[in-house]
């Protein structure tokens, strides 16, 4: 059995933002040698998700909207005595989900015809960290 | 360590429905003959669930009634501009989550006494993917 | 490759509570000798959660208030007529998640800064079970 383990860092420009990181997920698989295995992709920072969707904008904004109306900014949080003023992205972060696993079939990422993979960034213009570990053979 | 890998085949007759399929997680558990491991379970279509709880028809409808009061169907979604018209089915995906891991224990799913696993359809009609990946000794 | 699993339980004093339970999976994750791997931490009860967040008591008072808004308590959930009383339990696991798989780096939980773990109890007062299984080398 192999292990093998990196981070993936961003720092958006963009308070709320979709990030497509497939390509450095598969580029990291690749490295790991690992045929079979899965690949867990887990966002470090507790106001941050990673899902796994479509590679379309439209539905992007609408994700983004959706977000926003079932787990809304508001300045009565409880979390915000504490100085903070995140509440909505710790929410937002249980709503989207804050990992996902992804299957690795001979090597490659054994995915849907349409399955993305993103990270999701709820209270962003800073540096944040996301683990990429492979566990298989 | 070994790894095992099939797939399941769905096509609902309804566009929104519940698939019980414990046993045929269970089945493909003991083909794979590990004994202590994980069992990925993850809908490869990015409108569809896979998630764990109660087998009890009622609560099944008050699941299908919850997903369409939080994520409801509607004509506006910005996806919707591409020719599709699925978009609360990408929500519902997020909301109610893609996918579970289940452990194995003495080559038996490891679960609590009432939770079974079943397949969330929401834009049905059509043929669908699950993969079934086992991972362990 | 090692497999390891073991058991918590849980009997809340209050119907909601979270939980925060870092130490006791730490612990196990250290008796497992496991230094590479992945580790399951997984509600057996289809009432409760498994979530990994802040460890902040305002903002857990802001989770069980957020779950309370989008999956309240309504006595008409068609689950009722089986003689049950806890609709809004069942929902409230499927928005928070049932499971995390934690990553196990040189034999410690490879968390975020300010990540920790956390169950769910959204219909407490009795014994419910947690599993947690670790896999690797």
């Amino acid at each position: 059995m192999k292990a093998f383990t990196d981070y993936l860092w961003f720092e958006t420009k963009r308070k709320k933002e979709i990030v497509h990181i497939t390509p450095q997920v598969r580029d990291l698989v690749s490295r790991s040698g690992i045929q079979e295995g899965f690949c867990l992709v887990s966002a470090m920072h507790i106001t941050s998700s990673i899902f796994v969707n479509d590679l379309e904008s439209g539905l992007h904004q609408d994700i983004l909207d959706w977000l926003e109306k079932v787990a809304p900014e508001n300045p009565n949080y409880h979390h915000h005595q504490t100085g903070e003023d995140n509440g909505d992205a710790h929410l937002k972060r249980i709503l989207c989900g804050h990992q996902c696993m992804i299957p690795i079939t001979r090597g490659e990422l054994d995915l849907g015809p349409w399955e993305q993979v993103f990270y999701g960034e709820w209270d962003g213009t800073r540096r944040k960290r996301v683990i990429v570990k492979v566990l298989g053979t």
